[in-house]
């Protein structure tokens, strides 16, 4: 098979989007935006032996390269729609290929995301992945609308991909019972496209949490100008993490650990009580971690109101 | 410097495009499609070793990596808007980083394409692009639109890329007074954005040349189902490959050499006067080639109207 071969085996695949003027085979996609809406971009690589092992499960690299990316969508509240694929692969392994595509297609059909294009090329295995929503004028959570006062929620439970990195890497025992779990959470991170659509009246500020929560958070506190107090006491541990790791390595691993995919968001206390009924309809868990003051921007940690600190810092590619 | 005071460092660019309601730094770009348009997008990666020389001069690499990218807008007809850019590096030099904006940004602020995200990520040297473009309603050139009877037209010369890279192969020696123009043709190809523009409503189909005349009219023909014939004394060759080749060599490389990024397209007899003045008014030399015919889709050649072959073939990744 060549290259052209290979684009239509794998990737002209069937979906059900009418605003697909043209999708994969020419020069450009061709894309019809709705009327009223903007559109939300976003492009993030990964990158074999950086941010998965060269050795992953095809279907859940295929999973993940996608699931990172409208993570993206869902930290600005936008509706996911369209995603164009570069791939790049040493040698053309049929098997592979299939099960990435698997892992890829399952969870673009899950969200109704259409693939429009893309490149495949040879060279050093990694994935580049370009996400297209779109946002009701006027919304989209940005970073920087942050007010003091307001209180920090995040959703699920925090460093279970870390930890099962650990447990990969041998560095942690995650007792048999609790081994799939996080295992699932570090390879089949799930993007919370509802949370962010049902936060779009609801939330001042959000991100998601690919870096972890304490670098992650500094963000929003750059963004809006503000500081930021976590309660450690609160970070919402699984009980993956309370049987394998200490309460503070826990806490550790929920600041700094990566690839959590959760949301981290700021709310208004006059959105409070919205914000119960609207993350109840999505069936997800959240939790209060914190709150955002006035002063210069930075997180500070505290457990029981007295100042805490850890030892970790949050995943920088070049530091 | 981190990733982050990286990106801001080199990729905050100033632009003058008010439809970016968000640019980078945020979970997505957020951007305003204008009313009435499409939405044109298309990805391509370059990898080190494979697509360039890992010493090719940074800011011809960062102006490629843009240019190759904007060649599928201006195949389309599409106006280029806004770019996404991820950079994968072994390491961050700060000379090399310098170097590769300032070769993408110039050819950025010439078509008034904003920098709205991206990645930047630490592995081997590989470049992926999105460039986003609009189109007016109901026009973009398709592959798909050829007629029979049609002509086939190219913008320029055809082959230089090539000649430039057996060049610094040392496969050919060219001339001393026509080794920058080569040279340029190979690390500088200019994206055809105007010509594209001014084909919307002339050519029937067209795309850019990447992988060889030969290779890339193929696509035309299988998507209009249609034969295609090429008159090989046609093909524009540059005094630089007159000089430094055989004819036949030289219809060789304009025939099957990549990265000439010209555009091909076919239009009807109907719209030749149009196309006379259309392109005069760009300033690019075009030149017909051939024509299209009823049959099995497939490209033939002929010299003075007898069969003639040559024995190369269009690029292919994976062959």
């Amino acid at each position: 098979m060549n290259e052209f071969d290979i684009i239509k085996h794998y990737f002209n695949v069937h979906h059900h989007r009418k605003d697909v003027v043209m999708g994969p085979g020419d020069d450009c996609a061709i894309l019809q935006v709705p009327a009223n809406t903007l559109l939300a971009v976003s492009t993030d690589t990964l990158v074999s032996g950086v941010h998965f092992f060269a050795d992953m499960d095809p279907e859940a690299l295929g999973h993940k390269a996608l699931a990172v990316n409208l993570s993206d969508l869902a930290a600005m509240g936008a509706d996911p729609c369209w995603v164009s694929l570069a791939l790049t692969l040493p040698e053309v392994d049929h098997d592979w290929v299939t099960q990435f595509c698997a892992g890829f297609f399952e969870l673009a059909e899950y969200y109704n995301v259409a693939l429009v294009g893309g490149d495949m090329t040879k060279g050093p295995l990694s994935i580049t992945v370009t996400v297209h929503g779109t946002l009701p004028e006027g919304k989209g959570l940005l970073r920087s609308g942050a007010q003091a006062g307001d209180a920090i929620y995040v959703t699920g439970t925090l460093g279970d991909a870390a930890l099962g990195l650990q447990q990969v890497l041998g560095k942690v025992s995650v007792p048999d019972e609790h081994q799939e779990f996080v295992r699932f959470k570090f390879e089949h991170p799930h993007p919370r496209i509802l949370v962010g659509q049902a936060l779009r009246d609801i939330a001042s500020s959000a991100l998601d949490l690919s870096d972890g929560l304490l670098g992650d958070l500094a963000h929003i506190c750059r963004a809006s100008g503000l500081r930021a107090q976590l309660e450690v006491e609160h970070l919402p541990l699984s009980d993956a993490m309370h049987a394998s790791v200490s309460q503070e390595q826990g806490w550790e691993l929920a600041l700094s650990g990566g690839d959590d995919y959760e949301l981290c968001f700021t709310v208004p206390e006059l959105h409070r009580g919205q914000l119960d009924i609207a993350l109840g309809h999505c069936g997800v868990k959240f939790t209060q971690v914190g709150r955002m003051f006035a002063g210069e921007p930075s997180v500070e940690l505290v457990h029981n109101d007295e100042p805490y600190q850890i030892t970790g810092q949050s995943w920088d590619h070049f530091r």
